[in-house]
């Protein structure tokens, strides 16, 4: 079942083209990541910090479909699943509300877990494991 | 009657000293001016445009009270005031939310409404103005 | 011959695991491609605001090969290629120089012409056009 | 004597009004901030990082006087001055560079020094204080 996240796009989200600058988007995507993951019960603050495990980023794409104004309400699917035990990847896709609901944006995030000293690999933490599994 | 706004610390707002970026309290007051302005019936995206009048802040300042960590709880109260027919300020405080309930900072903008054009001082518009007067 | 671009990383690009956030890798590649786009003569304000035609980004892709943090001093190479008569991609590779410089991220951008008011694809100006084939 | 840090107007640093978003400029004072660290000599990374002290900005003030456009070529003047043992201000100008040169912003920012455990306030590293003294 994936998760949803409602948003308002924010003035700092726009650029001088006056529409959301590509980066934001995959801002607003992590946002979702996070509401979702600490809906799980995963404290934020402790999760992000390295306390010697951290689960970096190591690809994402996006697709930008329709831009998107400050004031437009959106909503973020986040659908994780596992690649390995180590890695997980998460395919969000942004809907910008109204009388005809269109796909803003389709996002994918890769991300693996490793030991923030020596930089292996590791298996990703039971809760977190189990978010990836519920997703 | 102040009004308030709602949000959770993200990921993106932080910085690597692990709390939130000094000028990122300013974006999140902004959000909250946003929210406000969008509450009393006010279109964003039209509003922040260039359609001939603009207004910039021409001032700010910030007290730092306590530093804030993704997932922190956050309120922000937005009480505006007139100080002349084309100009107001806006006072912020932003409230760390949880068992005990804390003053993060407290934050202070100044608004000027000009033609965009010739830069000479504009009166509000009336939608505007009848938004500060019931701040 | 690719054109590059140094930047030292900013406080302000890291989040709260100390290192640069995945979305600000995107941000500092578009530093890099204004920077070339400027150093050809194309003036910046008016290219990236909306006088009826606008070439926004319709893809992105990243690949995320070390971590950056706080002084971190970087290279950005820019490889622009064209797609069609009215598109053209964008390579970046993010190198973080030092005794051994190694390569920290590769980005790929893929940008369309198109009338902003129809939203039907044009041909690309003549000096985009030029830039992107000298890229 | 102030130190001076030049930096171009970024795509990014805009907002829908078509100008430098307002806690943006706060932001390219701190860049500042930090090349003037670096050149005496403070590595930043351990410098940001919390390692039992940390010296966070208490207070911040703008005063907005110009708008900023991408592609402004800005330079930005640095000049620090002792509070107490354990604080410190900076004065930050921001000019728009061009024919002719013109003020776009003037910034102070307030800093003190504490013990990241304790919140209790420390007299600053004798490398920062030499840093705020040769300012």
């Amino acid at each position: 079942m994936p998760i949803s996240y409602d948003r308002t796009v924010h003035f700092a989200d726009t650029d001088a083209a006056g529409v959301v600058f590509f980066a934001n988007y995959l801002a607003i995507c992590h946002e979702a990541y996070e509401e979702s993951l600490s809906a799980s019960g995963i404290d934020l603050k402790a999760f992000f910090a390295d306390h010697g495990i951290v689960i970096p980023i190591v690809k994402c794409e996006a697709d930008y479909r329709r831009p998107l104004s400050c004031g437009d309400k959106l909503r973020v699917t986040v659908q994780p699943a596992l690649l390995a035990e180590d890695s997980y990847e998460i395919r969000f896709e942004i809907t910008r509300l109204g009388t005809s609901a269109k796909s803003a944006a389709r996002v994918r995030t890769e991300h693996v877990c490793i030991d923030s000293g020596t930089r292996a690999r590791k298996a990703l933490p039971g809760p977190l494991s189990a978010w990836v599994r519920a997703g």
